[in-house]
């Protein structure tokens, strides 16, 4: 078993966040990865009621983690001046250092990439941007080997909650409240709505797809506050719905770098990724367009993609690509339920009926829906039936009883797939 | 710089693909991760008029490739018996081995898998399942810490385009014929449309998230073939659609592993990817719903998926996490061109629209489309113009100019993002 050593910066919401999920997810990480991730110490300024950090060694001067026997230092402590500090004295002892801090990496990124790449470091910030959508390590790793021309999305998942609900009739104001009632929004939703975070998000892909500088030179910012609802149902008309997209677009030489409000298309990726949902395109050479859309980011989400960054520094990548379970068994297909889509060709209708239904009652299915269509060419009625949970090993033998019916010509079934 | 010697196996399509892109995206890999992959040897049986094979050495008995100096074998000959012995021998051999053969993984997995890890080699494989689709290292990296309970998606493009095309009112043979002319289907499509593809490609994804054996042991398969148009109409008219799934669902300790039509509710994810694309859909604990969407495999998308192999293998990663390009300008925002939607009130529209019209043409920008809307309670009209592309740098003249019009009261304007 491989082993990793992390010191933790920080003990709020998402430093015990990730502290929880290392206990909960710590089997998965040692069957998956043959890992086991032990937390040192943290730096705490001070107690969190709504934790018990256990064997931990508690330091309240968080400049004191780097003292400990740690491989990585995981800063958790938020905002710009101090986090820069931490970072780059973790970096000078030689530590790696991942971090879910956007705001650190959007300022002071080139300046810490260049010390972390002197002292032969890494610094990992998968949670930095969408946590729960996993661009950075996509864009680094699966696409490596791709030219990318355009990287573009909604990347503000409160945003995208309140355009979907103008979209659907509601004006901005209302929708803003309703998605701080829902925790959607900050009570001081500025950063989100006036578009700075997405903007600092797509900075900071910018720099990873096309070595832009951090912080960035130039910048368009536009947020959604100056939307209305009426512009939802004349764009509609049109053929467009309305984003709040963050762009970072390669011509030639030259990157654009923006995020404001754009009308796309109705029927295309991102107008149909709705609510508090991060969803980006990416354009590649080899690939050509791949899309990938993930939850905004909570507790969870964002200690995932630290643990992933942990992974990745900890070289344990997959113990073995791949890995029996021999205790996980396959469940046999004739002893699952589906609801189901029956399509049924009668003559004879008013006969047929009531004989089609006491064929699926005496089978214990219930009809959920029924309904006669218009006539075939020939004559023949089709009959649409959805059924409520019926068993696999009853699905043939009804068809059967129902094609043994005089009246039936034809029976098509579909199962239907719960979301 | 590394370097990572390797032999392929196979010199069709495929093959000749990887060595076009390995030469056409070279810099790329320097540049992003200081690798050179060198091409030691081929193991052809015969020569490809389509590409030459510059200074590598041809065997012609593609046994031998092991006896030179490689560390990574690449298996595209493609097909099951040879290809496994041939694996068997390099891992036996202590090479590492990438492929993009799902046959061969999918029948012969675990014992391949096991002969990896007993030589303490790597056998990866992310071409070999959705190659523009990047499923396989999203599984293994970013959500190695998450629990996985469900994987859904659309995992055959061709499956997928016929069933979008029926879905605008084509019937299914018709279709199937214009996939074939347009090369998306084979001239014998059986693989594809009766399922058999998908259900190989989730077999694989299953193994790999919940540790399924490969090959597994149950199985329920059924293609597209029993569709008609006619089912499309009913199933939207309650709200559904239908497309080809393939799915591996975790309840408990069991796991149902399973690829046949489905109705899905129009408004789900699923149901919005159309055409010749994979979707999946991917059910975590940490990171709730992931969704990830790719073009079907192509010669390029299958290089890009063996390459991101060949640099997980070569432990070059990425040299710098950031690395700043110099010489990339970022474009001044107010140097952009965008086409615009305006949203302009005025009274008195008969004498406002040629005023607001000679705005548009005194600054040289074209109007796409211009539409009066119904009046607003306070008797005030709204206008509604798509202009033609118009540099920023006019932007904010062009509406101070439309404001200094008497007759109009509110103008706002968001760009359109070309898609």
């Amino acid at each position: 078993m491989n082993k990793l050593r992390i010191g933790i910066c920080g003990w709020g919401n998402v430093a015990t966040g990730l502290f929880k999920t290392l206990q909960t997810n710590a089997d998965q990480i040692k069957k998956r990865c043959n890992l086991e991730i032990e937390i040192i110490a943290i730096g705490a300024r001070r107690d969190n009621p709504k934790c018990d950090p256990g064997n931990a060694i508690i330091e309240r001067d968080i400049f004191k983690i780097m003292d400990h026997d740690i491989d990585v230092l995981v800063e958790l402590i938020g905002g710009v001046d101090v986090a820069r500090d931490l970072i780059l004295k973790a970096l000078n002892n030689k530590k790696n250092v991942v971090t879910a801090n956007k705001a650190v990496i959007f300022n002071h990124g080139d300046e810490l990439f260049s010390v972390a790449n002197k002292n032969g470091v890494k610094l990992l910030y998968e949670s930095s941007v969408c946590a729960g959508t996993p661009i950075i390590k996509l864009l680094n790793q699966e696409l490596a080997a791709s030219k990318i021309s355009k990287i573009s999305g909604m990347l503000n998942g409160t945003s995208n909650y309140i355009l979907s609900n103008m979209e659907e009739g509601m004006e901005f104001e209302p929708t803003l409240k309703l998605a701080q009632e829902k925790g959607y929004a900050e009570p001081d939703p500025s950063f989100d709505i006036e578009g700075t975070d997405a903007a600092h998000k797509i900075g900071i892909l910018s720099s990873l797809a096309f070595g832009s500088s951090l912080p960035p030179k130039d910048f368009y910012i536009e947020g959604i506050n100056g939307i209305h609802k009426s512009d939802f149902e004349y764009a509609h008309e049109m053929g467009f719905t309305i984003k709040h997209l963050a762009v970072a677009k390669l011509t030639n030489n030259s990157i654009d770098l923006r995020a404001h409000p754009a009308l796309v298309k109705l029927d295309s990726y991102l107008a149909n990724l709705k609510g508090v949902r991060n969803g980006i395109e990416v354009e590649t050479d080899l690939l050509g367009t791949l899309h990938i859309a993930g939850s905004g980011a909570g507790q969870e989400a964002t200690a995932s993609g630290v643990i992933s960054d942990l992974i990745y520094l900890s070289d344990s990548k997959i113990k073995d690509v791949n890995n029996i379970n021999e205790s996980i068994e396959l469940v046999k297909f004739i002893d699952l339920n589906f609801q189901y889509y029956f399509y049924i060709e009668a003559s004879d209708v008013s006969d047929a009926m009531p004989s089609i239904s006491s064929i699926f009652t005496n089978k214990g299915v219930s009809i959920e829906s029924i309904s006669q269509k218009e006539n075939l060419n020939n004559d023949l009625v089709p009959i649409i039936i959805i059924t409520d949970l019926l068993k696999e090993k009853d699905h043939h033998e009804l068809v059967n009883n129902l094609l043994e019916l005089d009246s039936v010509n034809t029976v098509r079934s579909i199962r239907i797939e719960a979301q």
